[in-house]
C-alpha cells in the first residue's frame, strides 16, 4: 500500500451519484482519471449530498447510488491504494467550509451561474426547486477548495462552477490572507493564501452520443451502454443502433454513431480507417460494423467486469473501502478547515476528528 | 459542578454577536434566560457564523465581539455549570445539518420569510446581499434542532424563523423516520421523529425603547445603556433622555421613556405608582424622577458588574469556558448527527469528535 504521493500536484473530481456508470463517464472522465492517477495525487468525490438536491425524498435510492459509483470507480481501476476515494456526507469541513464560502458569494452571483440555470431548465425543476438546489453550487466550492488542488478535470459543462470556485479562493485569500488583489492567481499560495486558485481542466471528449444517435448517452435516456452490462447486453445495444443505412451496398457515413465509438473505443487505429473507407464505399454491412464494434467495446470492458466481479453483492467490501478512504479524506480536510478557521479568526478550541 | 440536567424541558436560544449587550437585551432575554435557567436544560448560542453574513470583512470584530457576548453573558449571571453556553463555529453538526436541511425547504418559502425581507431593509442590502445572507435563515433551523429543543425563547421579529424551523422538523420525520402527515406536532416524538417540534416563546417585553424615547434601543442607534456601562454613565445617559418637559411643575407624561424604564427596571412598584401620580400631576421634577432611574437601573447592574470584573481583560479565562461549552454542546449535537445520518441512510462509518 502506498501513500498518496503528495509530492505530485494534485486534483479532485468526481460523480453525484445518479446510478450505474456507462460509457459516457468513461469517455467523458474516467479514463482521464485513470491517467491522472499515475501522474498526480488524485481525490476523487461521491457526491452524495448532491444528490439531495432533487432526490431528498429517496435516501435508499440515494445510498444505493453511492455504493453503486464506488463499485463501478473500482472496477474501472480507480486504486484506493494510490488514490484518495472518498464520499462528501463523511466529510464535515465540507459543510463548514460550504457555510464560510456563502458567505463570499453575492446572492446574485450564485443565481446567474449558467450551469443553474441550465440545470433548472433540463430538470424541469420550475421555481419548486429546493434552497438546497443553489446551496450546491456553493457546495461544489468547498467540495473543490477543501482540498485544496491545483486543477479539476471537468467536462465543459462544469466550467462556470470551476470559475465560481476560483473566486472564492481569491476572496478567501484576500480577506483573510493579506493577499493583494493584484497578486496574479498562480502566485496566491507564494503570497500566504491558503488556497491555490484551480484550474479547470476540460477533457478531450466532453461528450458521447447514445445509442439512439441523437442524444448525449444519459441514463435518463435510456440510451446507454453500461460499464456494468454483460458482453452480450453490449452487442445486443450495439446491434439496435439505427444507422438509417438500407443495404450494405448503399454508401455508408463514415462519421455515424458506429464510426464515433469505433473511433473512441477501438484500439487498433489502421483498422478502423479501413472499415470506414470501406463504408462510405458501400463495401461493408452494418452488420459487420456492429460485430467489429461490440468486439472492441467488450474488449474495454472485460478487465472492468474481472475486476467488478471481486465487489459484485459485497456491500461490505465497498463500504470498508469507502470508510478507508473518507479517513484518508479527513484528514487532508480537518487540516484546511483548522488553518481556514484559523485565518477567519472563528478558532477557540482545538478539535480531533475520528473516522474508522 | 453540575451537568446538565437532561430531565428538565430543553431550551436553546442565543445572540448573535453584534457588540455588547445592552438593556434591551436584558429586558428582552438574559431576564427570561436567567430564570429558565432554575427550571430548563439550557443551551445557549452565540451564532458567530450569522455574523458573517454581513460582516465577512471584518473577522476580528466578530471574534472580539463573540468574547464580549460571552462575558455579558457570564455577568449577567447566564451558568455555565448549569446551562451549556457555546458558539456556533465549534459545533460542526450544525454546518452539516444545515446542509441537509437545505433540500427540504422550497427556495421560494426561504426567500419568502418575512424576517429575512424586513432585515434586506433595515439592513440596507438591496440586491448586494451575500447567499450566505440567504443561508442563514436555513442556519438557524439547523442552530435549534441539533440541539433538539422543546422551546425557543425569542423576541416576536424571530417567530418566523422558529416557524421555518417547526416545518424542518416536520418535514425531517416524515420523509425520514416514518412520522405520518397526519400526526400532531405533539407527538412526532413518540412517533418515532427525530425532532421535537419546537415551540417559540415569545417574551414578555419583546421590545425596549431606546434613551432617544424614539426607536428600539440599539446599538447601531446609539441609544443604548450597555450592561458593562459603568454607574456614572448609566446616570449620565439617563440625565440625557429628552421628555420635552419644560417644567416641574407641568403635567408629565406618566407614559413617557422615563416611566417605560421605571416600570421595567424599579424594584419597588409602590414607590413607581407614586411618583408616577407626582409626575401626571406636576409634582416632581425629572431630574428627580431621572435619579430614582439611574438609581434603579445601577441597583440592577451592580452585581452584573461585580461578577464581570473577575472576567475583564481575561481573554483566557473566557476562552476556557467557551471550551468547555462547546465540548458538551458537541456531545449532544453529535448524538443529533449521527441519528439524522442514519435515518437519511447517509452514514458509512463511525466518527468520534474531540473537542478541547
Amino acid at each position: 500500500m502506498t501513500a498518496s504521493d503528495s509530492t505530485r500536484p494534485r486534483i479532485l473530481t468526481g460523480d453525484t451519484p445518479t446510478g450505474r456508470l456507462h460509457l459516457g463517464h468513461y469517455v467523458g472522465s474516467l479514463e482521464r482519471r485513470l491517467a491522472m492517477q499515475e501522474t498526480h495525487d488524485c481525490y476523487f468525490i461521491v457526491a452524495n449530498v448532491h444528490a439531495l438536491t432533487t432526490r431528498s425524498d429517496k435516501p435508499d435510492e440515494i445510498r444505493a447510488d453511492t455504493l453503486e459509483v464506488m463499485r463501478d470507480w473500482l472496477a474501472v481501476g480507480l486504486d484506493p491504494d494510490r488514490s484518495t476515494l472518498f464520499v462528501q456526507s463523511e466529510i464535515p469541513a465540507i459543510a463548514e467550509l460550504t457555510f464560510f464560502f456563502s458567505m463570499l458569494l453575492g446572492f446574485g452571483r450564485v443565481m446567474r451561474n449558467p450551469t443553474i440555470k441550465d440545470e433548472i431548465i433540463v430538470k424541469n425543476l420550475g421555481d419548486t426547486y429546493s434552497f438546497g438546489f443553489l446551496l450546491y453550487a456553493v457546495g461544489q466550492t468547498a467540495d473543490i477548495l477543501t482540498f485544496r488542488p491545483e486543477a479539476v478535470p471537468v467536462g465543459e459543462d462544469q466550467v462556470a462552477h470551476i470559475e465560481m470556485t476560483r473566486e472564492v479562493a481569491r476572496r478567501f485569500n484576500q480577506l483573510y490572507c493579506g493577499v493583494s488583489d493584484q497578486t496574479p492567481d498562480d502566485d496566491h499560495l507564494r503570497a500566504g493564501g491558503l488556497f491555490p486558485i484551480p484550474r479547470a481542466e476540460v477533457g478531450r471528449v466532453g461528450r458521447l452520443v447514445g445509442i439512439d444517435g441523437v442524444n448525449k448517452m444519459s441514463k435518463s435516456l435510456g440510451n446507454a451502454i453500461y460499464l456494468s452490462d454483460t458482453a452480450k447486453e453490449v452487442q445486443k445495444k450495439v446491434n439496435r443502433i439505427f444507422t438509417g443505412r438500407q443495404n450494405p451496398t448503399d454508401p455508408g457515413d463514415p462519421n455515424n454513431v458506429l464510426f464515433q465509438y469505433l473511433d473512441a473505443f477501438h484500439a487498433d487505429k489502421a483498422m478502423v480507417a479501413d472499415l470506414r473507407e470501406r463504408y462510405a464505399g458501400g463495401r461493408v454491412g452494418d452488420g459487420e460494423v456492429k460485430k467489429e464494434l461490440g468486439s472492441a467495446i467488450n474488449a474495454l470492458l472485460d478487465p472492468i467486469r474481472q475486476r467488478r466481479a471481486r465487489y459484485e453483492g459485497d456491500d461490505q467490501a465497498i463500504l470498508e473501502i469507502i470508510r478507508a478512504g473518507c479517513a484518508k479524506a479527513n484528514t487532508a480536510a480537518e487540516q484546511t478547515l483548522a488553518a481556514a478557521r484559523k485565518a477567519m479568526r472563528m478558532h477557540f478550541g482545538e478539535r480531533s476528528l475520528g473516522y474508522r
